[in-house]
């Protein structure tokens, strides 16, 4: 299955060390410009080659092969890639014959067969430059799309622990200062940690992991602010579940929270009431906790929650193995690797959100209701 | 959107106070024995109207409408349904005024304008019924499809905590107890928590919050046993977003973790490495603390995660609102609630794991693939 | 696969001799009134128990089990049946053992190996009474959608042949008459074929083909009147594919054309061009040979075309046949069956293309799209 | 809607003028060695620069992006492109500005408002070399997985007639002669009519229309041979409804008929009965006047039936048009087109009815039935 969304429908392509990955986007409406620039410019922020990154350098220029014509997109399928360039495929070489714990390759295998084990094939987190191509699009989508006269819609992701270092949580903070973040301010870190007192901490726990050949996991907290109520399909398509199924659909993710998550389920309802309080855009509860949604549906609060990334499985110690003939094998993996992906994660969870948010948007989009009945916008 | 799965697929449908909820079943296969009793007695298990939750009573007996004929399958669309009996919709006539904070009430209204405020109408849990139908099948089909040879799958759920009262967790007992529980043995304790030593404070918990017109939040854990390596699809079909995206639509979940989830984000990567070692059946890795799936595909290991479930928003205590014309009221509600759904909420999480586990069962059976070549089976 | 559409999603389900045949429409706006009388008449329109079709009575009394509150539409699953009421299974209890020629009795057994032989199970032709309920309610969906402006959307068909028996067909009685029928015209006649002076030729066509326990093949006319230009989508969304694979998706039809069909085929390009001419509501082609579509999609004329419908291979003449061990046998049907399928197919066809027109209704509905950018609408 | 099937999903894109066309071919079996050399001889079948077809010249040259790798598939998504050579867009600059009958450019600017004007863009025939990569894949897939113990399937299609030219038909000429054409066969005519006798009048008759400025229709025959009996779903998956959607999803087509089709509607069940008779590989009727399918599941014989293309309607005679500004205007057009689309059109015909069959050879695949139980295949 590699096509996800139900209106704004993207397949995505490609492997590691294949010619290209991309994703064709079906779906979008016709005749809205796309600005490539901006597009390029969202990619170049999930690239590898940076400060406390996989040393792998990738331009990641983007290339567009249908859909769009004299500035403005068709209609028909947005075709966007970017080629694969830096590989060192012969790194991978002696994977051939021995699994990686942790990583796809054995399962793949099982499930397969026939397995590209260079840089882990498609299993590799370089799949995701397809999502953020597309979550690209998406978001300038629903910035085309947002009413006038509402505050915009904001989507940013953070990093906000690296292992054991995690930026001091406080209800004051939030409120003040970290459900405010802009991007801009994010990205003014490289570890993407929007902590000025641990910055120094945290880059040594990642240079001093990637020193070892070691690796942390990470959290990652999002927000997507101004989204009105309203939002969501009852049962399978809850907003709780598409968010939540979209986030843990991305390689490394093995937790999603909406809201505060598990921290509710410690506590009494009276406890966790949010309220409903009048606001200038419609009704929205008073305070956050739950993530912004009651009933699989957007309540007019904002919209948030946690995603936890695991530690990368590419560590230098020796680790465990069986080989292709399914003997015990000590394994020591070679290879470039990100200290901590949840650093880079956070631009891809930006674009899980996105999408989700862009395809329920084409979903609920223009039957006009009133009074006099309903009509067909066209 | 409700329908779920790609090849079995379950549309289902149903209001908590209309005449009947159900699901149609499409893509099972013709000419199997659909056990009737045994299903019946796996959708008794959720029913209300026992010790520790709502008081409504629904007798929840199964209906088949099409796709059985002589007691076996047709392979034609399968209509399960139960009827709504003991709905007191008149307990529910303020809040066609007032929206209750928490409940779908006000974000359903936003986005349908329509709604039925009975007792929730879609967006009550008793929509969980259609469900536990559905997973009931599910669990049925897995059986029958279960390659002999392998020990069978079992899928189990039990509640670890409810509120601030946990089952103490020790890798000891996890090793050698939790991880092997019998669904026989969690259901013998109304709480559905398997801890003997805290059942009597648990029962208290409980039954003061009901007392008191409160309620609590729980955390489930789920596990699947004797799943093969090797379920699971690329990119957008991994094990993980699957079961998340599932077990996230249930009503009043708001965090899922694959084995040890989030704190899996405060390791190392040397930390967390669980090796790869021959099995009777294949390779496994020799910890289960990452839930069993590697670069989105089962690893031959335990499958297994957390649910977290927030506190039923159906609490006695005045709270804050918001009424039909955005005025501010405080609102007191009345009604038979759960003081904790995740008692109940196990279940339905088995039976959405269920449902994940027969879909993929079905997307991968049956391509032969030898060194002559491909052949279609059948 | 039992579930037709993209954006208005109906699953169908349910045998000739089960407790229930029926639909469920997911996807339809909430806050809508549906009317259920004019659904009931409707539905009536391919009741068997007419003269001139199959003797069996049924009531085809319409319940709704779900979605409908208050009168009108919640936004949830919509669930509509229709009970089974006359089934003399017993007349069935021969073809056991032995396929019927021509009826899915053999390759249904092929396929699914446990079969509802009673009166074919889900390949009868009872099954399209699921169809006409959703149908019923697409139709009822499209005038609500309609723009005020414009002329209502008049979906008609009709019967143009019975076997050799054929309403005479002149370019100018096409322009002056038959393009403009009303559905009302058309049910006045029992054949369902607005040719009064070969009206007592059909029904003596058809008594005889009755009395000899014999069948004929007919051909159906549908128009769709009043489409605006631009309803399609490109490639695998083409109008004339996505009607044409609706309308041979009943039981029955043999063929279909758009427009003239087949005629075109032995024309030059010269003879068929239809220009294209100024409107009230905007460019339309002066001649409706190609049936309303270029490039797949609207263009402004009149949207029409032919389906063939294969006489019902439930004859009463002896026939070459075998039996479940494969041995040759002769056959003899007993049974209750139309003398021509094309009478209440008509019905059918109207009904698939009002969900075809519905589905695109739904799918290309609201984005404004305007000098100062999209906006989403509502 | 630009992605097509279930279990064997295709996309495609491209736009006739623009960078390249292709499509991405989702669900393929890991480890299958694609035939580049065949796939690539396949395509070249429908390439422009023939004889009696358009002058573009297009090399067609198969490109592969992602999916495989060693030669044999990943089970990722297969991309295949081809690149557009021979753009002559000049020649359409005035197209920008008025509409061609008969074509896309009017409807598509009614529902798109932006369009690529450049040959018809995506609404040229130049997308169906997507489809015939596509299809070239399905082709090689439905080989390998055939049940060596079966006789092989054999798709092959061909002109009947060319305008009013027609290969005279006799149940004679049909049993004897056509149902068994080969491929070879075929192609070894340039205008792919199997009719020696004719050959020169039809090559006359293109060569003539194409000095006019002119175009004929045509009309295809397609068989597929060997098929066993029970491939097709109840309902919404009847074969002919598949194949007759896929074909009239086809630019150029507006009519399919499954075996006799229309021919059917004229007779008596008692003269159309095919009898069912025991076969070597299981019964199959004993004529194939149906076309090979019952209850809308193929019953053993063989699948065939027709399809119609309309003459093209890019004619250099004076047609009557409208401009963007809605006015009247005489439209002359230039260009390079086929004289008949019946001819390149047949192999776009196989390849669609490849996709059918291997959509529904996937969908079928694998449970094994058997006394003891449903067994999951691997």
């Amino acid at each position: 299955m590699n096509t996800w969304g139900n209106y704004l429908r993207v397949t995505t392509f490609g492997e590691s060390h294949g010619p290209a990955c991309g994703a064709i986007l079906d779906g979008l409406p016709a005749g809205w410009p796309l600005d490539n620039q901006l597009l390029q410019s969202y990619v170049a922020r999930r690239r590898p080659g940076q400060p406390l990154t996989s040393a792998r350098r990738e331009e990641d220029r983007l290339e567009i092969w249908s859909g769009l014509w004299e500035g403005r997109l068709l209609g028909t399928p947005l075709t966007l890639a970017v080629r694969n360039g830096d590989t060192r495929s012969q790194d991978y070489r002696p994977l051939a014959q021995l699994f990686r714990p942790g990583h796809g390759d054995y399962p793949w295998r099982a499930r397969y067969g026939h397995c590209d084990y260079r840089g882990g094939g498609r299993a590799s987190a370089r799949e995701t430059v397809a999502r953020v191509l597309a979550g690209g699009v998406a978001e300038q989508l629903l910035a085309a799309l947002w009413p006038p006269q509402r505050p915009k819609l904001e989507i940013a992701a953070w990093v906000e622990s690296v292992g054991p270092l995690a930026l001091p949580y406080s209800e004051e903070l939030w409120q003040e200062h970290l459900r405010h973040l802009k991007r801009e301010q994010i990205d003014s870190y490289p570890t993407r940690c929007p902590w000025p007192e641990g910055q120094e901490s945290l880059v040594e726990l990642l240079n001093q992991a990637r020193a070892q050949g070691d690796s942390w996991g990470g959290v990652v907290v999002w927000v997507a602010r101004h989204l009105p109520a309203g939002w969501g399909e009852p049962v399978f398509g809850r907003l709780d579940g598409l968010l939540g199924g979209a986030l843990l659909s991305i390689p490394g993710v093995k937790g999603v929270e909406m809201g505060k998550g598990f921290a509710l389920a410690a506590q009494r309802g009276s406890q966790v009431s949010e309220g409903l309080i009048p606001g200038p855009y419609g009704p929205r509860p008073r305070h956050d906790w739950q993530g912004g949604s009651w009933g699989g549906i957007s309540n007019g609060g904002l919209l948030w929650g946690r995603v936890a990334f695991k530690p990368t499985p590419s560590i230098a110690q020796p680790q465990e193995s069986v080989d292709l003939e399914g003997q015990s094998q000590e394994l020591k993996i070679e290879g470039r690797h990100d200290p901590c992906i949840a650093l880079r994660g956070a631009v891809v969870v930006e674009a899980m959100i996105a999408l989700v948010l862009a395809d329920l948007a084409l979903a609920q989009r223009g039957l006009r209701s009133t009074k006099e009945g309903l009509f067909l916008l066209n």
